[in-house]
């Protein structure tokens, strides 16, 4: 557990607060905060909050020096953020100034992957903020601040234990656990955050209460009413359970004989239907022990085939959580097709935040552009049909895996709280522009020259992570297990679906329709672009093609001689981030300079490692030279 | 900790004694297990028991229906199990026999790589014998017929813990441990068997007594004096200490200027010389950081270099221990360069017994064969050079990594329990040939046709696993970390010194002299040998030379089609195993029969997919099909 007062607040983006304000409401919370900046930064005029209405959003304006926040009790503790950015960014807008906003995403989640021991799945920032030793275990002050950081960019709901359910965590939903999640509960919702359990599937099994979790019977259907009825006497806002089932091993409705996605997740939704509560059912449903040899079964496939013909066979509230892509949090994939093509059944679109395949917190990697690339794709499935205008409709939520532990910079490092922030943007305003939000970010926590600079490091960074590492859509080069550095044949022979199926003259998977026919699951317009080798947007071309090493791309340069390329050019890039950082010494806080510092180190070595092993690999493979004659090592 | 009430020993090679008998000496062990033998076999005539002399060679006798084994006190012991073995073997020797043996090797010594948490270092037979939770945790009557296991195959010494020293286990060696140490040596003393404790370098330092641990200080010679002393006043017959310094980030002496291995081995020896004690020092040194594009750095080096130079510098009761191999326990290496070269320096020659690299006690590997090689090896350094002719001289010792853990049959896979058997028949008798050891276990294990049945699939098992796996001499393949398994390119771009460095058109490193000269470490005439690539045996081809694929072996087939064939030969040979031991259903004892048909059938899944990566690797590699057309996935 994190000892608060040694915790150093330097690099977020929000002032710690005089004191943790847990029994407060949204509302009170909100007048505090104003009543915060007010102090801290001597504004001028002074404040009014005015309580009216239903809903998140809120209006502010300024009226003779007055500034007025109006909204709903939560819409309010959103206005005030917002107050506060706009004032501490160092922005003085006129008298008339006003400003009306509400999100675009009804739930915007975030989902923590705690294990109950401390560890977190995919961390990189320290040990839970939540567990430790097998139990549940907290800085009240830490966890207000926490919330408070989460509501300040407007997150509503917080998953706090792993997808990845194990027994111990199974505890949670019962009476030994639940009045300490309650106590939890109760801190976020000082911040209108409402909390989340992760629940296995197979519950009443692991609890020891039914031999079986078989969704057509009586006995389930009965065990999961009585939960509910329990674990909502205790957290009486929860806003509901996440579900990873029949995904990496974790039980599911597809071990019994002829039950599908919908029974399992039905069964619960009825449970919790009374509550209010919702089930957030997970997508990521595929083969995880495919033969390599088998070249018809293409992973990318699965979640479609799994959940887009049972469209209308779920309960009202069930939302299916939908990963960004179709393989799982690469650098760059296209857009999962499965993304608003359920009209008739809620989702999610989820995001990991955390640098599982991005660099781990390690190597900087601005996500905010990839997740743009997201909101702004356009499905072609209806008129409107960019990922963003399904918001709040059949895309009705959005969830982000936690990139946040009990480092004392919240996110390990310090830059990486950027995603974090971004998140929450980009979930209240899909459309947002990555780079203003960068922009917003960077005048929170810098002054003079560095905001410029540390903005366009953010902005350059996913591009220099993809060029050093996977461009052109090609996926998996990734060291098993740990996911971060090169082992270019790690998952090649592996159960996991994740091939490139390099040789001498080629490399990736045909997945048009003369191949495994993926692009097919694509509104015609963008499976014809998608499916046409021709046409592919070339950043996607190993994606969805297998192509030549002799290749011409549109730029006239090889395929080979493009890969060589972008490693090298990327490897420079990463190492010139270490010269544009440390440009900054003495103009940012020395704890984030030696923080980032640090890092930047790291990143050019990956780097480095990342550039020549893929280039060895290549060519060794291809025989082919580098035609500017740089070394390759072999 | 093993519970010893549901412990069945149906496949250990020694029945279960009637009792524990901590207390006794080894003369009178001996006495209780001839008593056992008689009562149980209900052998004709008696037995006499003679103490005599010293040494641990014994007489056996049979005079006039009287069996006679005499000895010293451990003499008689190994004696009293010699004959148990060739009475319940089966044999009936007539009046007027006599056998005379004494051990080969001074110390025949297992390493137990046992952590403090309970877990084994390259462990897969279960959990620790000695430790759990963090402290030392047994049962007395497991560990007595451990002992007894060890002693009737005459090991006569033991290190209990992890040569890799965490914290925890650096404790062994304070007050608070170092009596339940002593209650553990008690009951080995018993059989015979002597404990070493593996200590780290930086003892004083870990456990918080100095700030250094540079052996040329007075402040260290003090400490270790006075520890020693300590260790002592509770083990009075402890063996030694056992030290893996500047060894894979283990810390040792040349992390202080200008000190060299005998600074730090010399120095821990002379602490513990008044004591009668040895140190026993390990030889794995190399960089372990190395820069994988680095082609002058060759780890096989690495030992000769850091220790021939410094032979007569080390203390007299330094015993410095040597694996097998330069590399690190590969199916196919050549015999380490320095074994034997350090005529004034004691040393141990190093075998692993677990399956670390060999099949990890699920694939079927008889090491005997391999182990023999080593022992029969002749290092053309003097007129009588082969290893085992140093046995007791210049290699005064021998040791084991174990295979056993607190599984109930103690090596996991039942038949892996003859490898723990072979060791210690060929620390004691070095040229005995592997078919002989692994008949006498078979006649000790099986009845009927299963004795030569089982006694033949053993002696394949070594060449089944090597086909399948890195013919050649190629070594390092396997998964990272986990070394089960093949991947390719696992090790390829690592820190560890381990490449194979294939491309389009060859595999292998260049040692001869026109490469990195590793092959310059051997006598001339093994030097020439090894050298020429025109000579260098072919099971070792890939070890001293990179070769083309197209390079013709002396079979008139190419490497590749070498290769290939190996590979599937050696995938049918797995299959086949099933087959072969599947005949003995009924023939063997049941629980036996499940645990290695179980392993089978999973040995035969991972020879498939050796056969198809490697395969697959090296056809996208060289673009060259199978002569025979077979279908090699792609």
């Amino acid at each position: 557990m994190c000892d608060i007062n040694n915790t150093s607040f330097a690099d977020c983006w929000l002032p710690r607060a005089a004191q943790a304000r847990v029994s407060l409401s949204p509302q009170d919370t909100a007048r505090a905060e104003l009543a915060d900046l007010w102090q801290n930064l001597a504004v001028a005029g002074s404040f009014d909050l005015r309580v009216e209405g239903e809903g998140e959003g809120y209006l502010l304006e300024k009226q003779a020096g007055v500034w007025r926040v109006s909204g709903g009790a939560t819409g309010v503790l959103y206005g005030a953020h917002s107050l506060g950015f706009l004032l501490r960014g160092g922005e003085q807008p006129p008298d008339g100034f006003t400003l009306r906003s509400a999100p675009a995403f009804t739930h915007r989640i975030i989902n923590h992957w705690d294990n109950m021991d401390g560890t977190i799945e995919r961390g990189y920032a320290g040990r839970s903020l939540f567990f430790s030793g097998g139990g549940i275990s907290y800085s009240e002050e830490r966890i207000y601040h926490y919330a408070r950081l989460l509501a300040s960019v407007g997150v509503n709901a917080v998953a706090i234990n792993n997808v990845n359910v194990r027994p111990d965590a199974a505890r949670l939903i019962t009476p030994d656990l639940l009045p300490q999640v309650a106590a939890l509960a109760a801190i976020f919702r000082s911040c209108g955050v409402r909390l989340i359990l992760s629940v296995s599937y197979a519950s009443p099994v692991m609890l020891g209460d039914l031999t079986h979790a078989d969704p057509r019977s009586g006995e389930s259907a009965r065990w999961w009413g009585e939960r509910m009825n329990l674990i909502y006497s205790h957290v009486p806002d929860l806003l509901g359970v996440l579900i990873k089932a029949d995904s990496e091993n974790q039980p599911g409705p597809y071990q019994y004989d002829g039950c599908d996605q919908a029974d399992g997740a039905n069964l619960v939704a009825k449970a919790i239907a009374p509550h209010g509560g919702f089930v957030f059912w997970r997508c990521f449903v595929y083969n995880c022990k495919q033969d390599w040899r088998d070249r018809e079964t293409d992973r990318p496939k699965a979640a479609y085939e799994a959940f887009r013909p049972i469209d209308g066979k779920f309960a009202p509230n069930v939302v299916l959580q939908v990963k960004n892509g179709p393989y799982d949090f690469q650098i760059r994939e296209p857009v999962s097709p499965l993304l608003g093509a359920m009209p008739n059944t809620a989702q999610a679109l989820e995001f990991q935040i955390t640098g599982e395949y991005t660099g781990q917190q390690v190597d900087l990697c601005y996500l905010a552009p990839l997740w743009s690339d997201t909101l702004t794709f356009d499905t072609r499935l209806r008129e409107k049909g960019r990922v963003a205008d399904f918001a709040g409709g059949a895309v009705s939520s959005i969830a982000g895996v936690a990139n946040t532990g009990d480092d004392s910079n919240w996110c390990g490092h310090a830059l990486a709280a950027a995603n974090l922030f971004a998140f929450g943007r980009l979930a209240w305003s899909p459309l947002s522009p990555p780079e203003d939000i960068a922009g917003q970010w960077c005048g929170l926590m810098f002054n003079g020259e560095a905001r410029g600079v540390v903005q366009n490091m953010l902005l350059d960074s996913r591009r220099i992570y993809e060029n050093y590492t996977t461009p052109l859509g090609m996926c998996w080069f990734v060291t098993p297990h740990y996911h971060y550095g090169p082992d270019p044949l790690g998952y090649e022979f592996s159960k996991w679906g994740t091939y490139h199926r390099a040789d001498r003259r080629a490399v990736g998977i045909d997945r048009s329709p003369s191949g495994t026919g993926f692009s097919l699951q694509y509104a015609p317009p963008v499976a014809d672009l998608y499916g046409d080798i021709d046409r592919c947007p070339e950043e996607l071309l190993l994606f969805f093609h297998r192509a030549e090493y002799t290749r011409k791309l549109k730029s006239g340069k090889t395929l080979l001689q493009t890969l060589y390329d972008l490693h090298f050019l990327g490897a420079a890039q990463a190492e010139e981030l270490i010269a544009r950082w440390g440009a900054l010494e003495g103009a940012v806080d020395a704890e984030i300079f030696a923080n980032v510092a640090e890092r930047l180190r790291r990143q050019a070595e990956n780097a480095r490692q990342w550039r020549d092993v893929f280039n060895t690999f290549f060519f060794r493979l291809s025989g082919i030279p580098d035609e500017a004659g740089r070394v390759i090592s072999i």
